[in-house]
């Protein structure tokens, strides 16, 4: 056994000893030398009768590119409280009203809802009905958070705008009126703090909106520093913007002013949000195009260097990039933490669990691929072995979020429980949408999802929300949930069967989509939740649509 | 059928049009726009039945992710005249002694060795053994080149050194004098022009000698510029060098005076020999670390550094990097054409024509993998989906090299045929190490591999001078075996079949190791090289060790 790596781009072998051994394993251990911030390694295995590489996509007897190698990453590591953390996505204007402040100036946009109105989704006024949530109300209601277990809440955009999602910014500078203003997100981070709670915001790099200070300067003025932001085409008419929607121009990170009042150094807007309101860290929104434009990309200079802000002035702020695709590029080098996982985890989930008919995501044509359990299990390892593992832990893995339609209106109640427990037991941090826990709908349509959080707690579905609650609460218990290596015991047509372990802490689940052939049990087992124990030698359940949680004993 | 493509990191499908169809294929049609330099690609098939992934690794069901999507570069393109071009890689010291020209002074450290004698390989003398070849030599022998069907000469570095392989250079001003001196290679690169043939040089951006005025000024002055050109620890004493060896210490690419001296510019080093010397193109040495030392990594700032200089200076040459693993890092962006396959190549076809006990290459533990046909095919699927189409078809394919054994040694002179035939068919810019063709042996050690050629044609081996002359031969008749594209048709344990087409020609071969079960011909193909024709529903040949090349009718 040896482990091969690549110093200085040079193939390199260590022998590796045997550490320990037991009935069932051997372990064995070596030392290579960290030369590079960066280190791909892979294990090369030889038997008296073939010889093979093991790397993340497990073992090959044929040689194999450096693709899937296991990476190591000695970047400065992401924030400890970062690590298996639960977050929970807030849209600010649906979540929850404050009877305290309540909000009563609208702009000229705005199409006023009452919190009962359904969504006006894919019609224009989607993207302008308010309905009055604010940043007070979500610092009334962390109470329910706390008792969920939520470890961060992940706002999605504070800023000034001219729609409720807010990611058309026409202003960096203070947080919008219409969710309480500078005074609401401060109060806020305060109460949430004091809970043990941290506060993500929301930060459009790509583009801003087209009422921007920076866009109509840079409109108006061909010789104004702020020209330089966006990427104006020879006319000065018609210039880049995100999908060709000219309401939110590109930005162009070439200018160094651009870059600096909006990620570089200390007066940015990045990290003055961290530093004088409290916030805990950023998602950043559409960061697979920012940065990028024809000959242009900066896109990994952009997140090398929002990180170095963010290391600057608040060490231990979390930075989680949007991706929809396979992110591996994007999580080289000293950038984000983390991205979402939606490749390498929301889609697989959804092709497991989901109907044949299931409509794709992001534009993709036709339906999204119905899977067994065998090529879900497939699809998460290929995306995993791409990216470093402290990355794929950080990941934001999830169900949903405001972008897509709501995973219970896109499975059912009964198989959303089957997600909610890959969602819990899996590595990353797992991120609730907001509504998802009382069973809140919203199917045809990402805005669809965007509903109101219905704080009547007769319509609540109390048997999901005791789930969402149960596993949160055991992740939190199990260290082994939270920061455990991730081993795949078997994989089936209908279900999956995977151990997550720390030094002394073993967890073992088992998710079936429906009653399938039982397993013999190989190893003694406890349930963490209920229902049978494991004897060695004794059929394992098979019942579906189910899951089971066991610690080995 | 839809197109996939990331313009700007955003996934984005362009809908196919079936263009043409006839009873055996259906061809479709899509316009893609490429708005960045580099384009990644794949295609979505959808039936009513499923949908499937179509990348450079064939077809999925499941979601994949984009490392082996199909790639476009739009950087300027390889020389016309290197596509699918033969080289020979001449060792200098050891290929043609010249009788008008005879080398008489040797410097202190040569060891002198008659033409006949063994090489002492493995021992000190090994480095220091000089056979008196020169450039003066090479020149008289183009007619053995011509007559091959070379297209261009590969000489490893005629730069002064202490050592017979030069690859510790102690000069990149002069050519060395025991090869001749500047004279002989411009008289070299002259004769060879005459004839239609080119000339690469090699040279060594990772290291130079220890003998280099440069390092001797490094080390004695460290207020010198030359102190910044490499990597001294603080005790000025000890300092970074390939491999460990303190006779060749490596350069440090921080330094703008050492890229300017040695790469940057028309007045660089590899500037000067394309527009003083003639030369055509050169071959990178140690490319896979040069540029790296722990924290630092300018690898591929200088592969764009080196094409700059030649796209300035010499449009039409060509850059080869040695590279002897997974190569597709160092083949983005705007760098190097092409690397050497010893990856994607030549280890897969030793894994399949060699012997059960092949010891491994490059100081990897243990033997070479044993493959069957569908594994080298495998193999050399994985490394080619790895890379653009057009760095793959600039790859120096070889099955040997002055850098490790002999071919014919490995796997016995018959084997070699089919060694031979799978070189001449495939993609790639060929390499024939100067001897292989006539049957040269080296079996134990890559310095056993540098013997001196044998002029007397007594004891060539004519029928393999003959399989090189006419597979040559073929490859220039062929545009589909020089420029085609490649599409497996079948691969088995014991041989494998493939096709290569441009529009008007389809050119189809067949390897075979050993005997084995025929396949029905699909078409009607007629014989290249002799032997039987294809007649559709009849078998094909199944006998063993052969080859057979045929053109579709």
């Amino acid at each position: 056994m040896h482990v091969r790596s690549t110093p200085d781009g040079e193939p390199a072998y260590v022998e590796a000893q045997v550490d320990r051994e037991d009935g069932e394993e051997v372990w064995w251990r070596a030392s290579v030398p960290v030369v590079n911030a960066e280190l791909g390694y892979r294990f090369l295995l030889e038997t008296p009768r073939r010889r093979m590489w093991l790397n993340g996509l497990g073992l090959s007897t044929a040689d194999v590119t450096d693709g899937a190698d296991f990476r190591i990453s000695t970047y400065d590591p992401p924030p400890a409280w970062a690590e298996g953390a639960v977050l929970y996505e807030i849209f600010p204007d649906r979540f929850a009203r404050s009877s305290a402040h309540p909000i009563t100036d609208l702009p000229d946009w705005a199409v006023p809802s009452d919190w009962d109105d359904p969504v006006a989704f894919g019609t224009p006024n989607g993207t302008k009905q308010i309905y009055r949530g604010s940043l007070w109300g979500v610092a009334e209601k962390l109470d329910h958070l706390r008792g969920l277990g939520v470890d961060a809440l992940w706002l999605t955009p504070f800023f000034p705008a001219q729609s409720n999602h807010r990611y058309d910014a026409s202003s960096f500078d203070f947080v919008d009126p219409l969710l309480g203003g500078d005074a609401a997100l401060k109060e806020l981070t305060a109460q949430a703090h004091r809970r043990g709670m941290r506060v993500i915001g929301d930060i459009t790099l790509n583009h801003t909106g087209d009422a921007h200070p920076w866009f109509r300067r840079a409109q108006t003025d061909a010789s104004s520093v702020e020209a330089g932001f966006y990427y104006f085409e020879a006319d000065r008419k018609h210039y880049a913007s995100f999908y060709g929607v000219p309401s939110m121009p590109k930005l162009d990170h070439r200018s160094e002013e651009m870059r600096r009042r909006l990620y570089e150094g200390p007066e940015s807007v990045v990290a003055r949000y961290l530093t004088e309101f409290g916030l805990d860290g950023w998602r950043v929104d559409v960061a697979q195009s920012a940065g990028r434009y024809g000959a242009v990309d900066l896109n990994a200079r952009m997140a090398r260097a929002v990180r170095a802000t963010m290391r600057e002035v608040a060490p231990d702020a979390l930075v989680v990039a949007e991706h929809q695709f396979d992110a591996s590029e994007t999580l080289r080098g000293d950038g984000w933490h983390g991205t979402m996982a939606y490749a390498g985890f929301t889609r697989p989930v959804l092709s497991w669990l989901g109907a044949d008919d299931t409509p794709e995501l992001w534009g993709t044509p036709g339906r999204l691929p119905v899977y067994g359990g065998e090529e879900m299990v497939s699809v998460m390892r290929s995306f995993a072995a791409a990216i470093p593992w402290r990355s794929y832990t950080h990941n934001m893995t999830l169900l949903d979020s405001h972008d897509m339609p709501r995973f219970r209106s896109l499975v059912g109640s009964e198989r959303q429980r089957l997600g909610v427990a890959l969602l819990m037991t899996m590595p990353g941090m797992p991120m609730v949408f907001a509504g998802d826990e009382v069973g809140v709908h919203g199917a045809l349509h990402n805005e669809d999802g965007r509903r109101a959080f219905p704080w009547d707690e007769s319509v609540w579905d109390r048997w999901t929300l005791e789930l969402y609650r149960s596993l949160i609460g055991l992740r939190r218990e199990h260290a082994a949930l939270r920061s455990g290596g991730l081993r795949w015991l078997h994989a089936d047509k209908d279900f999956v069967l995977f151990e997550r372990a720390v030094p002394g802490e073993t967890v073992v689940v088992q998710v079936s989509r429906a009653a399938h052939e039982p397993l013999v049990a190989p190893f003694a087992a406890s349930h963490l939740l209920g229902g049978p124990d494991l004897t060695p030698g004794a059929a394992m359940p098979a019942d579906g649509p189910a899951f089971h949680v066991w610690s080995r004993v």
